[in-house]
């Protein structure tokens, strides 16, 4: 966005990361960001994701189920949303290693800054789940991970298709320059609200490995918490790779690439 | 899209097949998609509509009604939604063979590519349904299919009216040049989830003959499928065609093509 | 739209009616649109809106409060927010004779063509609550019309400020050239949305006289039923003439409507 | 927007204000307002905000839960939600002290307007607490303030991070120029949604002084009332300033403040 006189340079509205260009990869948050500042976005989004999903379970919990399931869901989802308007543009708005490694594995990511990604997650939610223990004390500290309710197996096949499905909606609305990019935060939180309630009586609905960390940590309750540190990363790589089966089409990469700049030249003539 | 040299190719943001050039009907998915490819679009869209709208109900129906009906709704809402914003720029998102019908009834989709839709929906699914049955296994597995609450005569009605309501937006939000194409998804998914909301304790909220037969396929409960197969085809083709009532002027045909392409050449060159 | 060669012509893409030029009232919704087509519009858009709002009342009250008032609430905004993007560039979706008066008030709807709308509007209304009598028949015939649950004052009262309140939004987001007309729907259906949550258990939540004159005449219950036909025509005229009293600035009359059509150029030029 | 002579004059479409601009610090509402009409607006929209509000509280109170807890945050966020798209262009859609002397501490809002900002949402809020008491009378007369379920202590950390965090997306979503304006809107209410499900049983939700000022008023029920007096605006004003922290890029202020202007320049080129 800010090199406008490099021609190759992506300069779209694409909020995640773009997955198109496999000769340069580069992503579609204003590159001349520090990367620091990058890592504070995703430890800031990360708390404040895990911090309104998980306080929505307390205070259900506490609250003779006032929240309610679809409740809960609302919060979640929304509470992605507005991160993704608010830090798309500065960090990609991961909050979750299952996306950063999914991104990685197409090599729209770079391969070097997924341990730094990973480790600002790490400790957004775990200091999310701190202040969450700090505020309810006594018996109002609930658990507000993730436990299996059923068998490992249903809760590892489910937990990989909704994050199959989150990261194939991800890929086709914020990674395909065919796609609008601008409703991309509402699908992806859309996504992930309908997720968390068809899943959250099975297995709790993680779909993020630090999601399912950080309330493990500070009830240091890691039954079946395997399951949500692979579960998700695998669906997440899947859902990636099988999007790109769907949007590739027969036409050599060389052709591809030059028809999505095509594209978007022509869309700027066009107005909009 | 693609063709920027023909300047007759249809090339509006259109999410959903246009209907109004009725002379070379074309399709607003990038028309260099390759067929199999909207295929698999139409399977994999299904899948995950019909698979995140059964999981709701059944997860209600084993967890004590934490879903609630409206959560339900917002499931299959927000599914066609996120469905619609990632696919729709592939194969039209109709994930519905009541759809695919009254499009290629008002001629704005190929007859010839209706049979290999409709089974590429039937795939979807029954594939979804399948997954469904093995992942909620024992007193788990509950039905998630259609079955008329009352007489069949209102269930005939009531799904009548309903798929009709939803064509008559389809219609309105995504094939109309002069409406606003970029809420589309949000609009036909509002409509759906409306739609069950109002319909889902009456009539079991199909408007699509897959939703209804994958899950009859696994539970071999067929009582009532006729209605869902005839009912919801009948409905879209009549809310297509009576949307063209309110949207023909009196305008000769060949004047209302061309004052839609002069409209789109204007938006172009006004920037939307 | 279709007259460019004509500077005067209102072009923008408003989707309610436009109440700023004072010196030429002119409609947002495209003015080649002859009038039998806007009246079919009004109908039938009243008649969905009519049907599905009332359907979840009826649906509620017949299976167990299922629907809850939140869910109720729903159905009647997204109703709403759906017809008006795709019928509001047709009609101008008002829906609602209201809505009709208010804008008639402010000269910005030709005062010649209110009757028609109105009998239009009575008609949709008419006929839906007809359609749900078929449908639900014996015991589950239920009223799904306004009742004061309170003294008349108290709804009369609150009546008017939720009118007030709605064309107040409507006039602020889809009539005012500095605000944004493409969530022009949303907000409006948001608005009747959150009022039906507050004045439901209160008023009933009409804020439209055709829908408590409908299911009036279908039960031949009119208790209370002149409060429904006067209180929101006032509190829609009173939002209409308050808003203008925000938006007014102490520029002359022609100053204003110069810059306006100096900005709608602008945007053009800029592109959005 | 008025004088696009003046090339240094803010002419984006944030709808709050822009904090971005350092050197000259502007409202990103059309500057040719005359403040009466601000202040008028403010006025009205606290008047709408709290109204529809408490109003969805004590209607909650006083039948029997049927609002429920989601239902009464769907209130508070969609009202204002549409108070923003409705009035954001004329007063920058404060309605919250916290929110006016945050944008003032990053002297994105002129110091000496703030008193008169404060004053009308006092007003505003002080009104619509009056309606209300006239409408509920006698047992229905519902207390509709905020007051702490548990420790104080608890509800100031609690009012701290939630108004931190309502005042970081609108840093992120409104005043940011890379990220997207139109939705901000949206972003905002979703904000406010899901911190009022969150905190709601534990604090009352109020993350505005106002909104607990005026229900106090009306009830004489001081108990507390220096919590949401203090906590919301020394959040919100954290909240200001740790989203300049994640914004600030290593380049010299006037670098800045440069390619963000030829950002907006390219935008309008490139026609959205």
């Amino acid at each position: 966005m800010a090199n406008d006189n490099s021609p190759t340079l992506e300069t779209s509205d694409n909020i995640v990361l773009d997955v198109v260009n496999k000769e340069s990869p580069q992503t579609s948050e204003d590159s001349s960001v520090p990367f620091l500042q990058k890592l504070i976005a995703e430890v800031v989004g990360t708390y404040f994701l895990i911090f309104a999903g998980c306080a929505s379970i307390i205070v259900n919990k506490n609250h003779d189920n006032a929240v309610t399931l679809p409740g809960i869901a609302i919060v979640w989802g929304l509470a992605l949303v507005v991160l993704i308007y608010s830090l798309g543009h500065i960090s990609g708005a991961h909050f979750n290693p299952a996306v950063t490694i999914a991104f990685a594995s197409t090599r729209s990511f770079p391969l070097l800054q997924v341990p730094a990604y990973i480790t600002a997650q790490v400790l957004g939610a775990t200091i999310a789940s701190g202040t969450l223990k700090l505020i309810f004390s006594g018996t109002h500290d609930q658990f507000s991970g993730t436990l299996p309710s059923g068998s490992n197996l249903q809760t590892f096949v489910f937990e990989f298709i909704i994050t199959f499905y989150l990261m194939f909606i991800i890929c086709g609305v914020a990674t395909d320059s065919r796609a609008i990019g601008e409703l991309a935060g509402i699908a992806i939180g859309s996504t992930l609200l309908l997720n968390v309630i068809i899943s959250g009586p099975i297995t709790g609905a993680s779909m993020n490995p630090v999601r399912s960390l950080g309330p493990a940590f500070m009830h240091s309750e890691y039954r079946g918490i395997w399951i949500y540190l692979i579960s998700p990363v695998l669906g997440a790589v899947a859902g990636a790779w099988v999007y790109n089966l769907v949007r590739y089409t027969n036409k050599p990469l060389r052709e591809i690439v030059k028809s999505a700049s095509f594209l978007k030249e022509a869309k700027r003539g066009e107005a909009k």
